[in-house]
């Protein structure tokens, strides 16, 4: 199985569950991630729970729900399409006429082939969703039948999960993704399954790598709220930088959202990866306080150094929080891209150390130990000894090697080798 | 009254009126403002007073000056405009022919319509000035009888005036013109007028301001001198920001000057404020050691942070400095919006304060506080929203409220709503 | 004898001697400076010594060095062009077909008129250089007789020289040019031209300099490398600002390099001065770790703040180490201008000081001075007043010159005449 499939195959078994704040759709998706990630962990917060300024809702967990028709036809049936139901729609059971009915129903007249994604998570009210087609053929006559079996339990809990691959150093990068979206495709499976892909190939690398590595899977805005209320502070002492996984599922140009420090390291480093592995085809953006889980790694009590990187951002895609946002749109082989960038920023952020040369005073002779030709011509040297000669020249502990690979203008991914030879002859550390 | 026809009923008072650096003309001119300024204080500072490296000059009063041509003519006299007297000119009687007059008349001969304003007030000398067309005209035979009747009182004094707004804190905010200038109008009558305006707008307000406002009415260098020798420690100590007033009184694009220290509260707050107030018409200028009492503000003793608000800066426009500068160039309506413009700085000053998110970890649970929409669509929150969170996100003490500002891109002034309902629900300090 | 003269008379006397790393071509040249610069001084440091990562190679010497060609020419006779023998070949004698000679031939296709400059000076080979078109004529049949007398002397030693002018302080200025090139004009003669002429000037100036000259004439790498060993701590403790002088003999634009400091004094001068007197026909450069003895004065451990003043760079111009950069492309009146340009720089360095204002607190009255005209018009005050006023605005103590210059937007040069006058009034320091 290529890793494009691998990445379908997972989508097929995640997309139809039923995903929330809390509840068993939850539940079952991280039962099928830890087939895939073997150390992912996951932890039960009990509703109502205080966590800084909030309160952990309480279990919501549906049975069915749908609409009979005054004709007879059973409509917005959760079990067709969990974006039927109004997130965290209350319990109800009646009849009533249209137009008793239309306060419930929510709809988008711009997209009128759409089920909007709709939730009213801290406001108790019951309602559904469907395309403004569908809602525009609704007989005016007769009474509907409305059945929503749901419950609200204040002695469930929230449900979230944790991966981490130990690195050289307790140092950290935080890679979070969200899993309260409903059957949603890129905006919000994508990110599971590029963090989860991160996480396998990470972990099976052939060397330890030099970070540690921590995978959070929680729903969006209350799950890493509480993520931070029980390792925010371990996260100010260790956190190097971290990446909100989003809407990486499009065949679309990357965008990276800055965290609000707006020049951490990660914000460098991911500019710097854009700028040369996705060349023109990107944008970087600064931070804005809405989007997804940054706004609470970044709120003022952490203001941790946790950006996005997305291919075609939220809000701008025509297909976002509607039923339109599905398997169609997606593009197996672009989300592998997106790996391959999360991976190459990750391995960056490794190499980008303040290394220190240790034969600092004039420049050493590398031809005595074989590090350059030894007949000197016109022809400039090449492009391995040239890298040698810059990070010999600015390594003296004030510069990273993201700010050599700026001033030469390569990329930092290259110097890879101009590293090994340099470590290999003692001659920076 | 409108403001703009109280504006032109104190400008007819005042326009004839013969200021200079001392005499009488300045303190019937601080009387009328006090009509207009009720805490208007003066003060009388003696001549030959050392203050810093300077030397109070003896008080100059005029009687009468004017010259009697050969065929019988009054011309030059002082009555009629009082810019036809070389500013400090000394007392002088007697009969020259031309050609001994002539080194003691001044003309523009590039405005051969207009009369300059030429002073010598540190080298003693008479002289008058007249238009280049009436100095072309003037009889080549006979005697001229010149009549001088000016005063250089050794015992006389200089007189300036300040009015102070009480604050809620000790920390000012200084408003300095000048009132040196004879009958010209835009520079610099319109100083005068804006300033006092401005005082009249924030003594009235329903509320304290937050800083004490300090109006400083002084002659032009030796003035704003004396009045640094006597307030600069304070000043040093309480001064938040200031501004010179003069040149306010076309109807022209806006220009900041900003203070030397170049990168002062004020000099950010102004250029805000005509970003987003007077949009592209207006332009903000690096300050440069000319110009007006900024140069003494800014001196390297005090380096206060004082920039200079106009409209069309002097020297640019053709008629400063000479009887062209008159009534028919002044635009009332457009010096009542300097006024606004003004007012819109005090303003922004008093909201751009460092505030502090009491709820800092995470972003506050906004829906518990009806603070907004409780039904979550795919639109994005209103304005009003936006405002408060980043206000919230962006609040850790290290952030103003114009760095907010500049980054959300919005005016400060729109923040006052979300800056209410986040005090009142003490999201924030 | 002009200047552009006197500097052709040596240039005709240097050109032809055989200098490298080591030699008796190098002592000659010295002993040629040393009638022009009159306190040059030289040093020799033993072959073998131990230098930071680097020892002194052997000492080269050559008594002669040609082929004889089967037919019984003589061709790349070391005494018609000392280009012709590899740089530190070794001795050889033997007779050799063609083939067998081939790999000792070096040529450049590209620039097939042109003996290239090669030399292998740390890995031991021996070979001859010439014109790619020579080397197409070579017969192919016959034996080829191979003659070259050289030492490689493990008992010699390595030749440097050095010059200082005192200034009124033990800050320091250098000037750093190299003497390890055989007959090239440009590269490297010019720099040792230019270095020699501008150690006259500031050694005639009727004013003891501020600032304490140090010229410097070393073999490139290794010379600047022994060098440093010597000096570079005091160097470290001493220097304000230093120009490796290289590649300065074409009328071509000037390029600046430079240091790695990046905004070092001297970058900010020579940056300064280039574009007020070069004005566009000059470029300014950032730092690269290769080129010439910069990369040594830089390098971590002493991270001096030297660039390099050039007209075109090395590598740029297409005669570049070879036989082409030789007299003929030479401007000696170009070569005046660059000597101008150095002595621009140096006096912009000394008058770059953070001069205090004694009379800080207001302007100081310039008018009992004399210092400014006694009749105020609306015509502006003249150049001189306004740059005493721009230097007495900003002299606090943190501004340097330069940045008062930059901000006037004029050339510190100008300022002369008002920090005479100022100093004079005691008004500055």
């Amino acid at each position: 199985m290529t890793e494009s499939q691998l990445l379908e195959h997972h989508f097929d078994r995640l997309f139809p569950l039923d995903r929330s704040l809390t509840g068993n759709g939850v539940r079952q998706s991280l039962d099928i991630l830890k087939t895939w990630i073997e150390t992912l962990k996951t932890y039960e917060i009990p509703a109502q729970t205080s966590v800084f300024d909030w309160i952990v809702p309480h279990e919501w967990n549906v049975a069915h729900a749908h609409i009979t028709t005054p004709d007879g036809n059973k409509i917005c049936d959760f079990k067709q399409n969990n974006l039927h139901l109004l997130g965290y729609s209350t319990a109800y059971e009646g009849q009533l006429t249209l137009d008793q009915l239309k306060p419930h129903l929510h709809t988008l007249p711009t997209q009128p082939n759409a089920i909007p994604y709709i939730t009213s998570y801290y406001k108790q009210r019951w309602g559904f969703c469907l395309t403004h087609d569908d809602y525009l053929k609704l007989p005016q006559k007769g009474l509907y039948t409305v059945s929503i079996d749901a419950t609200h339990d204040p002695k469930g809990s929230l449900t979230y999960a944790d991966a981490i691959i130990e690195g050289k150093t307790d140092q950290e990068i935080l890679i979070s993704t969200y899993i309260c979206h409903p059957s949603m495709a890129n905006n919000e499976l994508s990110g599971i399954l590029v963090a989860s892909m991160l996480y396998q190939r990470l972990k099976t690398l052939p060397e330890t790598p030099f970070y540690t590595y921590r995978f959070v899977f929680v729903p969006e805005t209350i799950g890493s709220i509480v993520y931070l209320s029980k390792h925010g502070e371990h996260l100010k002492q260790k956190l190097e930088g971290g990446l909100v996984a989003t809407c990486v599922g499009l065949n679309a140009p990357f965008t990276y959202k800055k965290s609000k420090q707006a020049n951490a390291n990660i914000d460098l480093v991911a500019a710097h990866i854009l700028k040369h592995k996705a060349k023109d085809n990107h944008s970087v953006i600064d931070f804005f306080p809405q989007g997804s889980d940054e706004r609470q790694y970044c709120s003022p009590g952490f203001n941790l150094p946790v950006g996005s990187l997305m291919r075609t951002m939220y809000w701008i895609y025509p297909e976002y929080h509607t039923s339109l946002d599905n398997k169609s749109i997606i593009d197996f082989e672009a989300m592998v891209q997106t790996v391959d960038m999360y991976q190459n920023i990750c391995k960056a952020m490794e190499l980008n150390q303040k290394y220190i040369n240790l034969c600092p005073f004039g420049e050493p002779m590398l031809s005595k130990r074989n590090l350059m030709t030894d007949l000197s011509t016109k022809n400039k040297q090449d492009q391995h000894f040239k890298n040698m000669v810059w990070i010999l020249s600015y390594s003296d502990g004030n510069c990273s090697l993201l700010d050599i690979a700026e001033k030469q203008n390569i990329c930092i991914l290259d110097y890879q080798d101009a590293l090994r030879d340099l470590k290999n002859n003692q001659l920076i550390q």
